[in-house]
């Protein structure tokens, strides 16, 4: 399954259309380069990097990439090849957290294929390797992770010390949140101040507003960044809660990732959160994993209409905000698109 | 258990002595001050932040800081808070790839204390929360890990080009070494140059010389590079071997870690693959997991010998290189006791 870019409508993203088409180039000769390298002097030496290669291959909506090239053709930066090892670093990024993610959840589909994990597991169990298949697929999951962030750094070591700093807080509040969502599933608490505190750090941010940000510092124009700030942490967790919404309610085949995850993981998000406070039979069909009825009682309950107006509210907050933001008419209107097809997208 | 650091025997090394306690303090104000960050609004935000310091206050032989500040010295570098960031950035390196990698092997120990994984595992277990404990220790492991070179690549942020790509270089040729090590065992074919190609890359060169190499590129010095290039990858690799026999003979206690989890794991060290290759037996010993009669047989075959020459002629190589680089005679004389201290330490 390939998953298109959200698409690009007016006349003026044809810059932005040839960026991403720049790091779509720049990943796949980065990652041949890279491949070709480690393939000496044992070609399993190369393993990790055509994990990540497969999932690049596989497609992915490239938001990151996107949020980071529109921050820095917004800002009026000049296009060149400046902004794309970023793009592709933001990219990068994301695929380390996938890999690593999907562990963490043991999930078994990603864009469409097995896991990484999941992929080395089976291998190592229908070569009956030594030790265990779990243990084997894990390990080369977390070293394809752990590379695929080693390329990001790498791509984005040429930059100046404010987008430095940017891009180290992006990946450690991605850590930090993301051990908050891990510890909030593990105890199962309901606590909507909490679940919406992990849709804003460990997803809203890293796919929105750090992405802008770092595109807008890397044109020189610190002054958006907080203007970008409300935009991209509002339209962030409105991005967050729709896919809480598309695993709760949607497909496999659409998200390529399979349906009812977060359910089936405890995952605390704001839905099951609100829900959970309003109703203490939500936590009995979490934990007998009872998803029909589940979500039956969701859509009752009011759950589902609370969530879609919390998502209505924030793209306003980030259309009010870019309104003000000193950029062009022109990206100020692509942005306004933008957060609408990222708020209520169907995968 | 705290492990000192490798003695510093003459006057002229209190320069490094007094940057290795600038690594100490620097390492310990920014994993304080990030964990109070990390700790709003809720302080189990900061639970990877405070994994890292657990195992960075529990001591450590500091390896790899030291052989950077003394790269920088050896080169002439002014002393300043220039190569701190770079020492610290090495040891975070080194404490993510452990926690890392105390999930791929299961460990239970490291630095005398319960690995990450293994003590937010129990954690979970003796709480009762939801899921499964084994999934959420890896969970909690593989972020700590990751946040952990996070941290590492912010500190390298500030330095030029060239010291850039070096670390960049570090970090991939160790993902990658490190899936050869997993591969390895899990087919577990006899492969001395394959055993000795893992030794140099995933351990020795990121121990040794790179961090060498690190040292004498920020100090301005990259003609440095191939004398710091044999010698580091020569003593690198006596380093992973000593390493190999310590894990094999050694005890625990002077470790800090389980003694024979090579073994346990089917690690393909140089020392089974030398070994392997003389006598078939020790594969079926290996199989049976008969560590006593594993470890008397690699005596008598005359495996741990040739180890043990291979050792002694590694130090000769580093020795020779470090001859002739235009370095000052005190530093050469140094780096001569650096070589024997690391390749005959006895944990």
């Amino acid at each position: 399954m390939t998953t298109a870019p959200i698409s690009t409508a007016t006349a003026a993203r044809a810059e932005l259309t040839a960026l991403l088409r720049d790091v779509e180039v720049g990943l796949a000769d980065h990652l041949a380069l890279e491949s070709a390298r480690r393939a000496h002097p044992d070609p399993r030496g190369a393993l990790p990097v055509l994990d990540i290669a497969a999932l690049v291959h596989a497609g992915g909506k490239r938001l990151r990439p996107l949020f980071c090239l529109t921050g820095f053709l917004a800002a009026g930066g000049v296009p060149g090849s400046l902004p794309v090892p970023a793009a592709m670093a933001v990219e990068l990024l994301h695929i380390g957290a996938l890999i690593h993610d999907d562990v963490m959840d043991d999930s078994s589909l990603r864009r469409g294929a097995p896991t990484v994990h999941a992929r080395h597991a089976l291998e190592h169990k229908e070569n009956r390797w030594r030790g265990e298949p779990r243990r084997y697929g894990e390990a080369m999951a977390i070293l394809a992770g752990d590379l695929a962030w080693t390329y990001a750094d790498g791509l984005m070591a040429g930059y100046g010390a404010d987008v430095a700093r940017e891009w180290c807080e992006m990946r450690s509040e991605l850590c930090s949140g993301q051990a908050l969502d891990v510890v909030a599933a593990a105890e199962f608490a309901a606590d909507p101040l909490l679940a919406r505190h992990i849709a804003v750090v460990k997803s809203g941010r890293y796919t929105i507003q750090r992405p802008l940000t770092l595109g807008a510092l890397i044109a020189g124009r610190p002054d958006l960044a907080p203007a970008f700030a409300v935009y991209g942490e509002a339209l962030g967790e409105a991005f967050q809660l729709r896919d809480d919404l598309i695993d709760a309610f949607g497909s496999s085949d659409l998200s390529g990732k399979p349906a009812g995850l977060d359910f089936a993981q405890h995952k605390m998000t704001l839905l099951i959160s609100l829900a959970m406070r309003h109703n203490a039979e939500v936590r009995a069909l979490v934990e007998r994993q009872a998803f029909d009825e589940l979500r039956d009682h969701l859509v009752v309950s009011g759950a589902l209409e609370a969530v879609e107006d919390h998502i209505g509210d924030l793209v306003r907050t980030a259309r009010t905000a870019i309104a003000e933001a000193p950029i062009s008419d022109e990206w100020h209107d692509e942005l306004c698109v933008l957060a609408v097809q990222v708020a209520y997208r169907d995968r």
